[in-house]
């Protein structure tokens, strides 16, 4: 019997990301976020502040995934779209909703009054909802089931933190790390072979070079404790019975 | 008159980075290295280790752009699926390509010798050549528009330097970077307006929050060097005009 599972996609809106000024954190953040929630996070693009471009990739992914998020491009500035790209795509016109209105109007009488760039924050597709925004004013937007966040990463964060739970999702993806010091080349076989051996189970090799030495973390993962420990023990002896060293936890 | 512009996609390809095990580098790097070259970074997908998903990404990035590069995938264990995925997807042939060989069994010779695992990572698609990896045996691979490059981003950064000035491209994009002690809201009309005043500039603000004070970087984009200088001239006389402290460089 196989479990529903659940997925999403992460639309990264943001021309400083393709031009390489920015490294981007929120792919990591999210994906991280997502696994505890039992969502698998299984796509991602990073497009331009362009519309078609928001759009294209939004109208895609929304109807392939259960979540969409996005982050970028939601402050007051020129540049700031995400908004107005995503009405477009959904054929929603675009409204300045009132409590995010109030929010910003708040937050804003001691730093100079509410003006019109900054109204630009308030202004969601119709028919949306809010995600609080503990940091600054700006909400995050909750449409259909696409979640606009922030670009700013620990914003974002604190938007994830709003979401936590309350998202339907199935069975978190348990991991579990060993390290070894070896060429993965010297135990492909080995891998491939312990991971079909454990249904439902899937093993990641990433090799590492260090002090002058070849070594690799496995990273195992499976929604079943029972079946992620069995494996991890079996891969962990083989190890040891080839003459390597394994560290448990990785290296 | 509008100079050819030369474009790229990027295809990351790999669950660690899905899952958030792993943060990202070679968005970043690829993106920078492009600039360089008069390339401009148009849409980057990040993928799971699965032919469909792969494929996809390729082939509809493929006619959309120039160049794809892609990122992971190619190294010698059972998760390795980049070149099937990749020649699959163009209806080429897999085939061991005699120069990786060669370089294969010259660099394992003393680190104990090819097995059929190492020798995977002389797998490409039928008709492609060779992208020299100088850290290790396994080389990059080009075929057709699309460049298939490492995951390890200091292996990629090789690839990367190897291929330096052999692609065709066009203008490089050029940037300037000003800091402002200001909260982006308050300046976003003059951003837009400053913009407008110069065609082929563009201007992105980044905010930020630092002890205690709002700020903002604005990086203006262009391929011509004068335009550059005037807007961000313009845009650094109409910020001091305001009365705000402005930091040519950024902060």
């Amino acid at each position: 019997m196989n479990a529903r599972i659940w997925t999403a996609a992460l639309i990264v809106i943001g021309d400083e990301i393709l031009s390489g000024r920015t490294q981007d954190k929120n792919i990591a953040q999210i994906a991280t976020w997502l696994n505890v929630q039992g969502i698998r996070l299984r796509e991602v693009r990073v497009v331009a502040d362009d519309m078609d471009g928001i759009g294209a990739a939004v109208n895609a992914l929304r109807v392939a995934h259960d979540y969409v998020f996005t982050t970028g491009g939601i402050g007051p500035t020129h540049d700031d779209i995400t908004v107005d790209a995503i009405a477009a795509a959904l054929g929603r016109d675009v409204i300045v909703h009132p409590e995010a209105r109030a929010t910003l109007q708040d937050y804003y009488a001691t730093r100079g009054g509410l003006t019109d760039a900054r109204l630009r924050m308030a202004r969601v597709p119709e028919g949306a909802s809010l995600i609080p925004n503990r940091y600054s004013g700006a909400p995050g937007i909750r449409v259909e089931n696409i979640f606009i966040m922030a670009g700013v990463p620990h914003i974002t964060a604190g938007m994830l933190d709003a979401l936590t739970g309350s998202l339907e999702g199935g069975a978190p993806v348990l991991s579990r790390q060993i390290g070894c010091w070896v060429a993965e080349s010297e135990v492909a076989d080995l891998l491939g072979k312990t991971e079909n051996a454990h249904e439902g189970c899937q093993i990641g090799s990433y090799p590492f070079f260090r002090e002058g030495r070849s070594g690799a973390n496995f990273v195992i993962r499976s929604t079943e404790e029972p079946v992620l420990d069995a494996c991890a023990a079996e891969l962990t002896a083989a190890l040891r019975a080839m003459g390597h060293e394994v560290i448990d936890g990785g290296i």
